[in-house]
């Protein structure tokens, strides 16, 4: 079956973002010439699966960034939502997290990048990831949405590797051991 | 006045200890022969500030572990609360955390270890720290006693270096901005 792969930002105080979805205290991170492998990254996946909180953040940037198939994980959202120009690159599915990855993997994608927080953490609780990218960004914003939540057990990692950069960024990459 | 330093490991999903204080989680870490900056960060402080979790957390221990003089920030414990052979080690104190600052400046102290989840939020809400080791621990442990807590306001951070050891710690030291 396809692995699951994380690749986020999150404050050190564990937010991937406000209350309100915002991402202000990402985006003024003075984070020019330096490269944190997302480019990389997004070559290495074959599609993105995300939540509608997500979905919904990046429908209001000035472009749609993916060239990726996404499928946003929804019960509440149709596919009529989609906009017209994003047809064919995004479908809306309410399966479960399991039931996602077996549907990816009959379309031949062996790996899939798990966006969004409530979205990573269910993936995490149903072991579909395998391993993850974490940027810790250097401030405190003491509330918000956050990457990770409640488990049924302790998951154990094994360190990849670590680099911090001039930002104040510091990029880990783990292993679900 | 003095300074506020925090030295702390927490898991990968901020947690210092679990619900009931267990450091279990972090016991087990193969850390042998690393050295994490512990013993250099405890040489240049004056004494150690910390909350009543955590000084119930430490009389577990086989031996006190601290040379410094301890600070513990209580308002339900009493000087009688401290076993005899602490005495003169152990100080109990109901101030808050300006007026504890003020009282260890007048006893001569610049910088202060400033231990303990509930402390440590409380003091950075105050803008009593000035910098943080963070030791990021391998782990995702779901639910326990939080590092940060909610704020009034963002705290940004400045990032002074960051390294990562075999055991796939990951400390990293901040100063507040």
């Amino acid at each position: 079956m396809a692995t699951g792969h994380m690749f986020m930002a999150m404050s050190l105080d564990g937010f991937v973002a406000r209350e309100d979805f915002g991402l202000d205290w990402l985006m003024k991170q003075k984070t020019e010439g330096e490269d944190h492998g997302h480019d990389a990254f997004m070559a290495s996946v074959d599609g993105i699966v995300m939540g509608s909180g997500s979905y919904r953040t990046v429908l209001t940037f000035d472009a749609w960034p993916y060239e990726k198939p996404v499928i946003v994980m929804s019960r509440t959202l149709s596919p009529d939502d989609v906009p017209e120009h994003l047809r064919g690159k995004v479908t809306v599915s309410a399966l479960a997290p399991r039931e996602v990855m077996q549907f990816v993997s009959r379309q031949g994608w062996t790996r899939v990048y798990i966006d969004g927080g409530l979205i990573i953490q269910s993936f995490l609780r149903e072991g579909l990831i395998a391993d993850m990218t974490v940027t810790v960004v250097p401030i405190l914003i003491g509330q918000g949405k956050r990457m990770f939540g409640a488990l049924d057990a302790d998951i154990d990692l094994h360190l990849l590797e670590s680099k911090s950069f001039p930002s104040g960024l510091v990029t880990s990459r783990y292993a679900v051991v």
